[in-house]
């Protein structure tokens, strides 16, 4: 049983957080966070997943050096800055770690460290440095609020998350923070995910269940096809629910794992709907498929077509650019097999059978993916897998907002 | 020596061609030309090449049918329909044909069919039958200009070329209409391209020559990175400029591929340029590569990009994202090695040396990229092989086209 709870990134027992304003964001207002902290009372397992893009920024490099050994205390992170490509990113970002460990009595190698923002400008490292004491002060288990606010960049909507599960007799809790809207185009690792639990395991098992999790909820989603050089998802696991260690995949290990996908899941469908300049949550929905892979893949292609977002936008039943988008996804699929629907709470509209246009009513189309969730419903026909992505609609905002974000 | 000259389709010996309106667009004034006719006075040695969407429109079906011979007469085209994923498609194509052939007095098996437009609604094959008469009997050769504004859709210009050049000691004549604008992202196949010639050269060499052109140019041109169910490019070739038949890969052959690079490349710049809402002509010069595939992936990725486009839109120097597309391509390259600049007839100016940011004049770059035609000049500084690819700016006008183009 998943329970949704209160407390984010500190709703596990023996976390806290906080999100203050340092100044990386130079010309924003002072309420404005752009950096956050998180620390663990005890050392905690850690596991983390990246961007696949070849161009990594600097902190990923730093956090998987730190994550050598399978452990962590806690997490460093600014929005307004990527601290990717730029001379000293590697440096900085090793400061970034320094002046956390400082500021509250650990090491570097402690530190988990993220960065999110602009690519190719030098990070203010002087003001992490004045701000990281006051991080430091501000620590609480209140703090999961602040710090979700301090990793946002074009986020209209702050995303924090946490659930409580039972597992080995005990409650176990798992909450999390993240942050997404542009740039996100998942491939292996994510947008900024940071993950926190009380629920004892190894760090083997933590990092199958983030990978296996990954693979099936950030993984697919995607804003613009562009994928980030900062993508990082990392969980941290201190084992203070009083569980029995979960060490195999067994029983226990299905339950985290659930509770896992919950909340990757819920974090997955608002980092889509909030995606830059969205007026709306897209989800296909891809049925009867002959793998689970072959979904996913037409699942993406349909989600990410510019042209599938544009007549989202539209609240346009333009189904033809739905079978064009899965025809060029390079999965095996039959267009004579294919049935195509649009659903939301303002019902559900059957448009294509069996490859071919059907007539509908046009009104009742409009009024369907008018709402601010869509689900583009396709049917294969040819077996029993099927795969959900999800993505959001192409529109005025997201031009403006990519326009001129730098400048 | 290839020269630029006047008559577009029909530049070519032995070429007629019309463009009439007969009714597919249903609701436009009656100026709009929606249906296009060419036809050769000789037997013309015929190669296309096609989508590789899974999802192939009916016209594409039958044309492949009516070349295996790979010998035609003629073109029979129409825009505001795709006449794709209806009951009737294939039916409806073959009678496209038929009616052609009857209008002049050839066989059906003797023509090439396209269709462009909207996919999914059934295609008004009376307005066909009844226009194709009079297309036959506007059929003259100075007809490229009504063919051309015959197959547009969404485009804002007329795409036409055509050249002459000398081969085996004789004059010949290439020439070409397309159209382009949107879901354009030509894999092997592209948009619609009629190529005609006047060269006596052997199907099998006409074939390979397309194939190896339309690599280097068609293939390297996206607007939206939708590949359409549609694309088809096809030359005809009916000998009639006497030249000595080129049935080898020799010097002649070399003569003639070059004319049709250069007639295919600036057809792709033309659609590239005149993407959907486009403002501006954005092309990634990839150089200092270790082979060409590598630099061809790399350069098509940048100018996919969401974020690259919105940022050429907004004329901001955002060379970041140019970076993290490259990193997600797929393609081998160092980072750390990398130089890139922005190019216009405004100048250049160079902002990131060996994978790190230069302070630059924002100033100048912001003019720089004011410019209807921008290049992205990257150097990989790791090798001598290169390849460059053609896009366009992602607009508010991108949007506005395609969240209402089918209602």
């Amino acid at each position: 049983m998943i329970k949704e709870i209160s407390g984010g990134v500190c709703a596990a027992r023996g976390f806290q957080a906080a999100g203050v304003h340092c100044g990386v964001k130079a010309d924003s207002s002072p309420e404005k966070n752009d950096l956050a902290l998180i620390l663990s009372e005890r050392e905690c397992a850690a596991a983390g997943v990246y961007t696949l893009n070849r161009v990594k920024a600097a902190p990923i490099y730093v956090t998987m050096d730190h994550l050598e050994n399978g452990v962590a205390w806690g997490i460093v992170a600014n929005s307004g800055n990527a601290n990717a490509c730029c001379p000293m990113s590697h440096e900085n970002a090793e400061a970034m770690c320094l002046f956390a460990a400082q500021a509250t009595g650990r090491e570097a190698e402690d530190f988990i460290v993220a960065s999110t923002g602009v690519i190719g400008q030098t990070i203010n490292i002087q003001a992490i440095q004045t701000g990281l004491p006051k991080a430091a002060a501000a620590l609480s288990r209140d703090g999961s609020d602040a710090a979700a606010k301090a990793i946002m960049t074009t986020d209209t909507v702050k995303k924090e998350i946490a659930v409580s599960f039972t597992v080995g007799g005990k409650e176990a809790r798992l909450g999390a923070v993240a942050k997404g809207s542009g740039m996100i185009h998942p491939n292996m690792g994510t947008m900024l995910a940071f993950l926190t639990t009380d629920c004892a395991i190894t760090q083997d098992m933590l990092e199958d269940a983030l990978r296996e999790v990954t693979a099936k909820t950030f993984n697919r989603v995607t804003v613009d096809g562009d994928t980030s050089t900062n993508d990082t998802a990392v969980v941290l696991a201190n084992g203070m629910a009083g569980n029995g260690l979960i060490e195999w995949k067994d029983e226990d290990y299905e339950t985290f794992k659930s509770a896992l996908d919950y909340v990757c899941r819920r974090l997955s469908r608002a980092i889509a709907g909030d995606g830059e300049g969205a007026s709306k949550l897209v989800t296909c929905k891809m049925t009867g498929a002959r793998s689970e892979e072959s979904a996913e893949r037409l699942a993406k292609a349909v989600v990410a077509s510019a042209l599938v977002k544009a007549a989202m936008f539209g609240a346009d039943a333009n189904w033809g650019r739905v079978l064009c988008a899965m025809g060029y996804s390079k999965a095996p699929f039959r267009p004579e097999h294919v049935d195509i629907s649009f659903e939301s709470e303002a019902g559900s509209i059957l448009v294509c059978r069996q490859g071919d246009g059907l007539a509908f009513d046009e009104d009742k189309a409009k009024e369907v993916l008018s709402q601010t969730e869509v689900v583009i419903a396709v049917n294969l026909n040819e077996g029993e897998d099927e795969a959900e992505c999800w993505g959001c609609d192409l529109t005025y905002e997201y031009v403006k907002i990519n326009g001129d974000y730098r400048t």
